[in-house]
Parts: structure tokens; C-alpha cells; sequence
């Protein structure tokens, strides 16, 4: 079972370093990180990630993972990272994005009929790839898994490797990364957060939204029938 | 605020990149990672990080995070990690310590007379080095925060940005990061996962707990009065 990441500049790293950590422990499982060129690649928040191939050379997976972040607000509406996508995507035994990886997946036209999650803030934007937005935290569309937001890939890594190895494998990387969460506050999504908190982020999101949205338009105007 | 994580090889990524996440969007704090060298390096699963810092360059912090992972049976034993860790520990004024990096901390000398945590299945070993283990996710025990394995690092984070940027920061990454985790299975600790796991987890890790074990031996020996 080959598993190929997308590693794009300004990623969310930990929507892909969460699912990583799970899937580089399932049995038989082999990554690469799959990258424009073959040199480091920047997060959103700065850490560089080698990646182990370029799209040229990447091999062909079972698996292909698509993270979200900042970043793909730039992928989405470039010819190399929509073409890859696409191509992978449609061979791929399984596609698997979290967060706002969602929308290159959409971009890439395999979003079209299915249902899809995606970062709470961003999942309205999935209709405009024609797809039907989930606001489940794990959507699973027949070989389509999509997450919500950053940390919700941890949660469906362990489900992905439940459907491929068996739920014994997933219970085992379970107790291994010891993911018996308590997050010491309530939250994290609109409904369980405070008012207060979810207004903040709203403000504070506003200007990067109205971005993606533009480059939503781009992409979806631009999507190969 | 600078925060300056550790970077050695055979970490496991997660502890590592969970409190990045966290911790890198907190107010007003910068962020570096401290490798022996400027070459990239390797984590427990073969992806590659690029640090910005190396030991005789790193700047002070005043958060130094440490993660884990099988390469901390070397590093515990690396007079050159042992010593960085052991200067940068004392005037941090918060030392941060995920999984098996908590017997990283020990081996520099930090845990003496204090409460730690640790991997659940490494925690007895902090007694070695002067510690009271302590069977907590998330252990405080003054200045000196210790999480269990992997996963529990993210939720410590988000303790550690609530105790030195107020509730508030912490619940608006908490959102941002969509952390309202919901595992698809119960368990994560011997405590709630089924039998049969915690044996199968137990025999699987034995030979790398009885290496690690000799290693805190002779880390231990090896400690700076």
C-alpha cells in the first residue's frame, strides 16, 4: 500500500504530519512526499519538509494525500498541482484530504457528485466543485475520505487504516500514539466553541476567506469537464 | 516569547509537530528548531526537517520543548544533547516535555525531586533519574510541563498557550485547528484499550523497551550531580 502526500508551499503542516504519524505505523505501508521540486518546502508557519519526490517522478499510490492550509489557495488555481491531482487522484485506490485539501481535490473535478468536509470555514466553497459539503468532522463518499479541519485528519487516518488493515491495526497505532484526547477546554468547532471565540475567528479569518473565495472561482472556472 | 524544540534524529514527528501547530500560532511567540547540525533530519518514519538553528548557534528561549522517540534512547546518552538540554532547560523560564522526552529531560538533570510524565510505556523509567512518575496526560509540576505519549503533546500545547497567553488564545486555536477530536475508537491508554491490544502493544515494543531501559541505565550513571 503506497501512500503519496502532496507537500505544497504553505501547507498546514499538521494536517499532514497527524495522518502521517498513523499511516507511516499501518502494516505495510510505504510514503513518499511528493513536491514541485526537490527542494524543502515552507509550512504556513515556517518548518521546511523534504520531500522525497517531485511530480515528475512521483510513483504512482494506492493512497493520495492532499492537506489543506494557506497554501491552497495557490494550488488550487495552478495547472501542475491541479493536474497532479487529478491524474493521481483518479488512479488512486483511495483519496484521502483534510482540512482545505478538499478544495484541490474539488479543483481537480473528483469532488464532482460526491460528498465532501473540508475546515469548517471553508466547507461551503465545496459546492462550487459540485460537490454536496458534509459537515461531518469524517465524510466518507465510497473511496473518497475527507476531514474537517487540521487535527480531524488524526481522527480519520485511524479510520482509513481501519477500512484498509482491519480495526486492530488502527486500535494498535491507537494506543501507541496514546490518542486518548482531552483537550483542556471544550471546543473546537462552531458549535461547541463560545459565541466570543467563534466571532473572533471569524473576524480574524475574514480577509483570508474573501482570498479563497476569489481563488475558489478561479479554480472551479477553470476545471477540466 | 521564543521557543526553541529540540530536533534529533529517530523522533517521532508528532511529538514534535502537534505542539508546533499549537504553539506557532499562539501571540507573539517565534519559533526554532535546534538540530546537532544544519543538515536535515530524520524522524522514527523517514521524513526529513530542516532545523534553523543549531546547538552552538540556538539562541536562548524561554520555552524549550523536547519530543520523543525512539532516537531518545541516543540522545539521552549524546554528551552534546544531554549538556544543550540541560543549559537551555535551567534558564528557560518553561521546560516542555513530550513522550519519551521527558527522559531526555531527566538525563539532563531537570526532573530531580519534581512530578513528570512520559510514553505510558516508559513512564517507571523516570524514577531513574530522580523523578516521581506520574500516570497524567498532562503532568504540571511548576515550571515543568510533561505530557504522555504522541498525541497528548497537542493537548498539553494548548495548556501551555493557556497558561502564558491567557484561556482565550488557547480556544481560538483550539477552533482554528478544529479540535473537538472524536476518535473512531475507545482507547489510547492500557487503561481503555482492550486487553488484547495493550498485549499485543506490549510484546510488540518489548525488545525496544528493554534497549531503552539499559540506556537510561547508563544515562543516568552518567548525570551531572
Amino acid at each position: 500500500m503506497h501512500v503519496n502526500f502532496l507537500l505544497f508551499e504553505g501547507l498546514t503542516q499538521l494536517d499532514m504530519t497527524g495522518p502521517y504519524e498513523v499511516l507511516a505505523n499501518a502494516p505495510g505501508f510505504t510514503v513518499d512526499f511528493v513536491a514541485k521540486t526537490s527542494d524543502p518546502v515552507r509550512c504556513d508557519r515556517g518548518l521546511r519538509f523534504v520531500p522525497t519526490q517531485t511530480i515528475a517522478s512521483a510513483p504512482p499510490c494506492d493512497l493520495l494525500v492532499v492537506p489543506g492550509g494557506p497554501g491552497t489557495d495557490d494550488a488550487i488555481v495552478d495547472p501542475d498541482w491541479v493536474a497532479f491531482t487529478r491524474g493521481q487522484g483518479r488512479q488512486a485506490r483511495y483519496v484521502f484530504g483534510i482540512c482545505t485539501g478538499s478544495l484541490l481535490l474539488g479543483a481537480a473535478g473528483l469532488l464532482r457528485g460526491k460528498r465532501a468536509s473540508s475546515h469548517w470555514r471553508a466547507r461551503e466553497l465545496l459546492s462550487r466543485f459540485g460537490a454536496t459539503p458534509s459537515d461531518e468532522r469524517l465524510c466518507v463518499d465510497g473511496r473518497l475520505f475527507t476531514a474537517g479541519g487540521v487535527t480531524s485528519g488524526i481522527d480519520m487516518a485511524l479510520k482509513v487504516v481501519a477500512e484498509l488493515c482491519g480495526e486492530d491495526a488502527a486500535k494498535l497505532i491507537q494506543l501507541q500514539i496514546e490518542y486518548d484526547p482531552k483537550p483542556p477546554f471544550p471546543g473546537g468547532t462552531p458549535k461547541t466553541s463560545e459565541p466570543a471565540v467563534v466571532q473572533r475567528y471569524l473576524e480574524m479569518s475574514q480577509a483570508r476567506y474573501e482570498r479563497r473565495s476569489q481563488a475558489v472561482d478561479r479554480a472551479a472556472a477553470a476545471m477540466a469537464p
